[in-house]
């Protein structure tokens, strides 16, 4: 009985990671109440992203050039690789402004589960790229889960006998963090790797 | 330092209601991660609706048609009104598939805080629809909160005189509701209206 367009946006909506069938209705609801306002803006970034967006070939990292602006940007230290898990990592680490360095996007965590192998990860090309230029240093930025630290150690090991320094980030009490909410990994952790006041 | 397009798709992303900046990245990066899988199809679903939907000038509900197919539908019953508050009301009626009569959509409740007076909902028409056709019944089903009932009793007094029956949806227990889990209010109402077994 409903409109088909209006069942269509609805199925497309609810495609979205993290909106269910409910949240799908709200949102088109949302659109549809508010037309004019809503619908175009977004058809347009949609498609200006699906037109100009594309994953760096050197990084994995997504711009709309490639190589990316933090591939080519002279005024980033390019011997020093940020290696993460996922684009999404690139953007909360440019946000916290910290980092000066270049990244390598892994695409992901090995996992046996969902039979994500060494070859499903961009291993190879970040080995070409030590290969190749002068870096330094790599930082394995991976989370501090059971499979970010699997696949951590997996690159470590692949990169034995390379010329390059490889270091981990420091883990410990996040800022702000309250001791009593702290679970045990975290507090043995950050007790064993104390630094001297 | 991030791309203009990924940029403005966040942002556009961002304004749906109940997406923040958190999910409108993981939105985005979803999206852009299998765009020629994710992206065209919602562009295109996008522009269909914004297309082809609008208000029915009528009972004020959704469809790509005016009058909407509810109100054109001769198997429905014409005389039967179901004044409800939302669009998405007459959605959650139509999947019950309990309801064979028409719909009147007031787009709101009264609400003094959000500056939403008699003349913000469209209770005019709907004394314009009673005075037009046979109607014989108005359902008020509206929620049955504070706002909900004010306005259920606001529109109630404006038919006062009128040649039409009003009724209100039952109040009582929802299906598969615990007593132990039933707020005082649920509990008083279901008491009240008991009925004879």
């Amino acid at each position: 009985m409903m409109a088909n367009a209006i069942d269509r946006l609805i199925g497309e909506l609810a495609r979205l990671p993290g909106v269910g069938p409910r949240s799908a209705r709200r949102l088109a609801l949302h659109l549809l109440k508010q037309k004019t306002r809503m619908v175009p803006p977004l058809i347009a970034a949609l498609a200006q992203a699906n037109e100009e967006v594309k994953s760096c070939s050197h990084c994995g990292s997504l711009d709309d050039v490639d190589p990316c602006r933090i591939c080519t940007n002279a005024s980033r230290d390019q011997s020093l690789i940020c290696v993460v898990e996922d684009v999404a990592d690139v953007w909360a680490m440019e946000r916290s402004g910290a980092f000066r360095g270049t990244y390598h996007v892994l695409g992901g965590t090995l996992s046996a589960i969902d039979g994500r192998g060494p070859e499903q990860l961009r291993i190879e090309p970040l080995l070409k790229r030590i290969g190749d230029a002068g870096v330094k240093e790599l930082i394995l930025a991976l989370s501090a889960t059971m499979a970010g630290q699997t696949t951590a150690h997996y690159v470590a090991e692949r990169l034995q006998g390379q010329e390059v320094k490889v270091t981990r980030l420091a883990q410990g009490i996040p800022m702000g963090g309250e001791l009593d909410y702290m679970d045990d990994g975290t507090l043995s952790a950050a007790l064993s790797a104390r630094v001297s006041y």
